[in-house]
């Protein structure tokens, strides 16, 4: 099995209002089966999901972050580890600045699912072809330093690879069996974005079928609090 | 940028004593730049780290993973998730008994960045090449359902890529400025793995030159008790 991965090159800073699927159909040459990982980043900027804060008043930034949070698990200092509406647990609920003009703040989409929903039927009509969406962010992790990228929102991409019941190599039954692929292509899309490179779109050429299908990273990646022995 | 990520085929079974970087080596074209992914599981079976359980009686597992926790963070139920002498947390203490024969368990490599240091070494010797060496293993996820593979180790890979200081496109600083690519990798890779196919090798072709330099998972990656908030 082989994969390719590789970044969308030439899109244009995007504003509000942009049609996203026009714009990467049109700057990227997708075949079916494709998946295409578009960053939290855009898709918040072409929704204008976006708040306006005061660059000189910390305060402005954090009153922002208690709106979009629904439970807080965790503060220290700046640093606030919050539940979104959404269900993410995340920093500071997923408000960012950077890659944003000064005095605002990027949100998280509405409904992450549905705007991967959007820009996969739009690329359907507009290149004529079938692939997937992943809409991508960056989450710290317990445990572990450093961040890595995230599904948030998923279309036409199975969100969970479910192997239970797959014997393994030597024919036992798996233990660890359900693979968080849609979370795996989002950290591998990453790679080929950087964070600085303003490269915010990826494709992955080479998706085993069994990973497209469909899902919804809300439905199907959250895990239920009441399973969630960290929350 | 564009990466290429392709599993090794041809592997025999794993046996106590193998020299994985010949094995590796023999098996692949590799070229200087080339990442190699190896899963923990034939690091382990290599190095003798496995334990005797009796398959009849869930305790003789379950003193295993005991054995191999320094502090237990929650139970439920037959999961335990602890923090290993590594400073791992992750479920069982990383005991796993899929892919082994019936009454073994596979337990973490001593030291899994060492175990990265002499497959890089030895695939110098043998094949001339200068490659990155990651050992990867398939941890859960507090908050998100699904497992995904992460690094435990890694030899002349950067576990984390440091973008503090970097501006963003847009000139701002960025927020989130350390990137876990050592992890990206693992999870990139375990895409063209599976985990019922043994397929224990992957190559990821194209990393970026920053990516490549010295670091070990255990220095870098593991967040210290300190400045962790869910410890």
């Amino acid at each position: 099995m082989r994969l390719e991965i590789f970044g969308v090159e030439g899109l244009a800073e995007i504003q509000e209002g942009d049609d996203l699927a026009d714009l990467i159909a049109g700057a990227a040459d997708l075949a079916d089966g494709d998946v295409v990982v578009v960053t939290q980043k855009i898709v918040s900027k072409a929704e204008g999901a976006m708040a306006v804060v005061d660059p000189d008043d910390p305060l402005s930034h954090k009153s922002v972050v208690e709106q979009e949070s629904v439970r807080v698990l965790r503060r220290r200092d700046d640093l606030v580890i919050s539940e979104t509406k959404h269900g993410f647990v995340c920093a500071n609920a997923g408000v960012d600045r950077s890659n944003v003009a000064a005095g605002r703040a990027a949100l998280l989409p509405d409904d992450p699912d549905r705007s991967a929903r959007r820009i996969r039927a739009g690329i359907k009509a507009r290149a004529g072809v079938e692939v997937g969406v992943i809409v991508s962010d960056t989450f710290g992790r317990p445990w572990r330093r450093g961040v890595a990228d995230v599904a948030i929102g998923s279309a036409g991409v199975r969100p969970i690879l479910d192997l239970r019941g797959t014997p393994d190599a030597s024919g036992r039954q798996l233990q660890a069996t359900e693979v968080a692929i849609a979370d795996e292509l989002a950290a591998a899309a990453e790679m080929v974005m950087g964070k600085a490179q303003g490269v915010p779109v990826a494709v992955i050429r080479g998706a085993h079928p069994a990973w497209l299908g469909p899902g919804s990273i809300q439905a199907d990646l959250i895990r239920a609090p009441s399973e969630d022995l960290f929350r």
